[in-house]
């Protein structure tokens, strides 16, 4: 582990020691129950990491930032408790999801409770307290807005390029966009900063999402592969399979129409095969480059001696393999 | 009509304009149509009504107040839709509710945006919005964990009136004291005067909400016919069901275990005529009177020339028979 992965390392006990030490009552149980085991320790806490780092680029407040932290990853976890009823997913980093454990009731209050929570950890910020609470809540609304398009793309399976950048800005950029800027805004830093920031945490997450979704496809390991199988067969649409589809439309089908009767490794296979043979994971792997460049950019903002750990979490995430 | 009711007519018809004017997107469609539908002008608005009535004997800012007072009518709207889906309601004023005349992920991620517009709201607010903000969002947690105690207590025919106040005091009775409460926080009023008003509306809320159980009882046009006889057959417990299953088990018992099989006017008849006889209405009533008392005396707080109006909006619930 190098002393850059060490240094997150640190963050994320940090996070999951003070997501731990909520104090979240006892009682009504329907409620806290759910909420509890909704704050236990498994996610990658890629948010407030982002948060800290970018924050201590900027020499920000760190007890605006610990109540920052907490507060993006509180609604991370509501967004991603509602997301899955609408979805209807099972496991979640391999745990049961919270309405499969108990029901959709009981998710739905409970998701509700975590937004809330999220937004009294905002109310502890002493400083431009209007500002962030305003932007916190537009990043929120423009996250429904996502997921409100990933619903109406997900019986669409002629959905463009466009549109698929369009959704994933809303569901993953706008939130790795707001981690960059609220440690600005919390300072009181001008708008320039804030923007170029805000860009630097957006462009990280599309090139992050598309990422996610080539190493979905050519990275899968065995336990992967039924969900992948069947996200082909329905044909979910990710940015390789729209370039896939629109490029190779025949090749495509034909490639991926057997998948619901036959998975094996075998057909598996000749995806990873195919999207290696035809330069759509090149193409993919370009795109999702750019973004990175363009998050790299974006951070010329902070002064070059100050911007290291930033460069250093942009590296981190372009090099991984899973 | 009085003077009085023309004038909470003018407030109601202004908050039904606001609701109506919110710079909603078109698109998604998926999100912003179920969230126009439920910006519709159908509810009574009693809550921004109270915001308005009270931040008037305040002197407070209006715009500050036309700000809360759609913010707490929002977030009423986003609980109502997420009890709706919790509780399986078909209708709600007449309508479809959200859920079923769309689905439950519409349903789900609808009331989310909701919230989200109550909040943007709050922070239009310029003065104590850190105040505020806390404090909306702080009764927000307090009416999640009413609907919370409703649920744990669904199916349980032996709730106690105890426990059975507690939770519509956080359901109801918190919602209508921040109505109170928030517009003396805006103007910077010591905590007295909040704590006041606070309870003023709470006991408001209180007394509303047994005289309401009382009301479906006895009261119950044609139409309701049908629901009261499920909810009394199914055990619903409200505060005189609670009265007359404590004091008078026996007799209560078998004058509801019937409805299922035998609902006619007769019978829905007969629990009223047990209702008034064994006194169970007198004992609500006197129950809910002494809230109204006792919201009359916070009330005191106000100087006595600036009371009129709230003391007429107490008269007026008082005084109603449906």
């Amino acid at each position: 582990m190098t002393d850059f992965q060490q240094h997150i390392q640190l963050i994320r006990e940090e996070v999951n020691r003070e997501l731990a030490n909520l104090p979240i009552p006892e009682n009504p149980k329907y409620l806290y129950d759910p909420v509890r085991y909704s704050l236990q320790g498994v996610g990658k806490r890629f948010r407030p990491i982002l948060v800290h780092l970018t924050g201590r680029a900027l020499d920000a407040n760190s007890d605006g930032l610990a109540n920052l932290a907490l507060a993006v990853e509180l609604l991370h976890t509501f967004t991603l408790i509602h997301d899955d009823i609408m979805d209807n997913d099972d496991t979640r980093h391999g745990l049961p999801t919270l309405h499969k454990k108990w029901d959709e009731s009981t998710a739905v209050l409970a998701g509700d409770a975590i937004f809330v929570l999220a937004q009294l950890k905002v109310t502890l910020i002493e400083t431009h307290a209007t500002e962030i609470m305003n932007y916190f809540n537009k990043i929120t609304l423009e996250i429904c807005e996502g997921q409100a398009w990933d619903k109406e793309f997900e019986n669409d399976l002629t959905i463009s390029e466009e549109s698929y950048l369009k959704m994933i800005d809303c569901k993953t950029g706008a939130l790795l966009g707001s981690c960059a800027a609220l440690p600005a805004i919390m300072e009181g830093l001008n708008d320039t900063t804030v923007q170029s920031l805000d860009q630097f945490g957006r462009q990280l997450g599309r090139g992050f999402q598309l990422q996610d979704d080539l190493l979905e496809l050519i990275s899968s390991p065995e336990e992967m592969g039924k969900s992948l199988g069947s996200d082909l067969a329905e044909g979910k649409q990710t940015y390789p399979v729209i370039l896939a589809r629109t490029q190779f439309e025949k090749e495509w089908n034909e490639l991926t129409s057997h998948f619901q009767s036959n998975l094996n490794g075998e057909s598996l296979e000749a995806v990873k095969i195919f999207l290696n043979d035809s330069g759509i994971a090149q193409q993919t792997i370009n795109k999702y480059e750019s973004y990175f460049n363009e998050a790299q950019n974006a951070l010329h903002i902070i002064p070059t001696e100050k911007r290291h750990d930033l460069e250093s979490l942009i590296n981190l995430i372009q090099k991984r393999t899973y």
